[in-house]
């Protein structure tokens, strides 16, 4: 947090929320033929030109949702504007609009509400998404982001979660458990500091699961490699809450059971190494931790050729019946019942 | 608020996200033809049947925009998704779906969440639209609420802040300044409480501007009758903020000016009296009261016929050049610059 008593920072009383919205505002022409009017009205308008409409939202909460104490406002931007993406793309179809509102309390300045637009516009940038449209608003307490993202496609190109059949081979996308991993780096870092506020913190050797933390990606890179190779999947969705309760998700919309191979789970090694340093088993931290932002979806067998080659995309198991349960095999060849809590052999 | 202590209501820890998304999940089936999903997928999808798309989203945040000292949680709700409506109405176009993303603090119980739900879903049948999405989550502290709104419609039908011309009629429909009366009076009896616990509330007699202030309705009505009568509006928005400032949205919009008679402001005699009571002149809280979601719009002179005898349309003025600036015209034929603080020779 810039602080408030600087004197060449800006109080946002000075400008008003009009003149914040100004500031907002102004950005670059539409280039999407999908947009209409953006910031400026009582409606953003856009154009389907004969496709369906998708949209999803979400709400991102001071204190329970990210903590100021060590994400940089800028990250924070572009985390809020990523995690609405990613719901887009779970859909197997591109973000082409969002809406943001903002809640600020006093304690924020118009320096560092430029700060969280900064990174709310580079993810637009990056993932070709343009901002049209958003409510600013005062808060008595920390700081609220509520995102909405739009986008369109055929019916035939989106992919609910309720497209699984049995027997089809279930994917990850990447690796999970990092950002979970680098969120308790931080915890810990800030309890130090808090504890000893002389200690610098030690962060070193740990970028990829700060960066997994403080600034994830949506797998918009997925979406079009499936695409090229000709590949649909059968459902999807993001790996936003953790591993075990999104399968537990499709299983459910697609009256399904599934077989996970623990051993199959993709984690990034120097993730693996930092949680069991905390005496997390990382294929918890995978199954439970949330916020990696991956993509969990199912594929007919005969697209497994297709996708054996991509580094990026692992099975894990396969669906079954419903009557089978979700099921998950350690190494050892033990089978136990999977829930979102994790699995029960381990508990 | 409904105490948590009470052993009959249920915590929402008790249901947790997914019961509780299950729980507001469970909404009729839908009727309109362009609602494909609703809630359940990472997205909602919508069929906008060759139509544009407009989207407008605004965020209240308890303590700011809400008190729930003395707003019923119902209420709430249906004021929630009402002023989303009315952004919708000012575009000329009718609301379809609504999101609805909700951030709650542990002191909520279920049966909280139930009597919210109870006047979004109130509001959504009163104005024909279908809730199809949003996100749960939790807040350190207090309650926010952040609805996004959908419509459909040609683009020849919708109206724009900026289409207004010089000499056209300024009009606002309903009246102006209750809803700030009730504000007044809500918090008027709340301190009353505060400094004696004892006294009960007297809210009598004053229940029209109680009903501005806690269950506010958008004009639908007068979308459908300008349609009936074939009128288009030239430029419109709601009036939120207060009239003064949305004069001056459509005045900068449209590149114009405009002169307003004080005395032809509608305000309802009940809202008048109370504020006389309070010393506040009417005029200036119809100004700069906000809250009421009526209908501000520009008409062509060829159209004065057709409305001049609705009862719910009143004529407060005319469209001038921008190099005119924006006047007001007290009954004593002074005429001041009209500002969003009000008008000068008040000040």
């Amino acid at each position: 947090m810039i602080e408030e008593t600087n004197p060449e920072l800006t109080n946002l009383q000075q400008i008003g929320e009009f003149g914040l919205i100004e500031r907002i505002g102004q950005t670059k022409k539409f280039v999407h033929e999908q947009t209409i009017k953006g910031i400026g009205d009582d409606c953003a308008v856009t154009d389907p030109q004969g496709k369906k409409v998708l949209l999803s939202t979400d709400l991102l909460c001071e204190g329970v949702h990210f903590d100021l104490a060590y994400v940089p406002l800028k990250h924070l931007g572009y985390k809020a504007a990523v995690v609405n993406f990613s719901d887009m793309l779970a859909m197997n179809v591109k973000p082409a609009q969002l809406l943001m509102n903002i809640a600020l309390s006093a304690k924020f300045t118009v320096e560092a509400v430029d700060e969280l637009y900064k990174g709310i516009h580079a993810a637009c940038e990056k993932y070709g998404v343009e901002l049209i449209g958003g409510d600013t608003s005062s808060s008595i307490r920390g700081m609220v982001l509520s995102g909405t993202v739009i986008g369109y496609a055929d019916e035939e190109q989106i992919v609910y979660r309720s497209g699984a059949a049995e027997r089809e081979l279930l994917c990850v996308t990447g690796d999970l458990g990092a950002a979970y991993a680098g969120l308790r780096l931080l915890e810990r870092e800030k309890q130090i500091f808090k504890d000893n506020p002389a200690v610098q913190p030690d962060l070193s050797g740990n970028d990829y699961i700060l960066e997994r933390q403080l600034k994830p990606e949506a797998r918009i890179d997925i979406i079009t490699a499936l695409a090229e190779m000709g590949i649909k999947p059968t459902a999807m969705m993001d790996i936003s809450d953790g591993l075990a309760s999104e399968i537990g998700h499709i299983c459910k919309a697609s009256g399904l059971g599934a077989h996970i191979y623990l051993n199959r789970i993709p984690v990034d090694p120097s993730a693996a190494s930092f949680l069991e340093e905390l005496k997390v088993h990382p294929g918890v931290a995978a199954l439970n931790g949330g916020e990696d932002y991956e993509l969990l979806f199912t594929l007919k067998q005969s697209d497994y050729e297709k996708i054996s080659k991509s580094p990026d995309i692992t099975i894990i198991g396969y669906m079954s019946a419903a009557s089978e349960g979700i099921k998950i095999e350690t190494p050892d060849g033990r089978v136990s019942d999977l829930t979102a809590g994790g699995w029960n052999a381990f508990q």
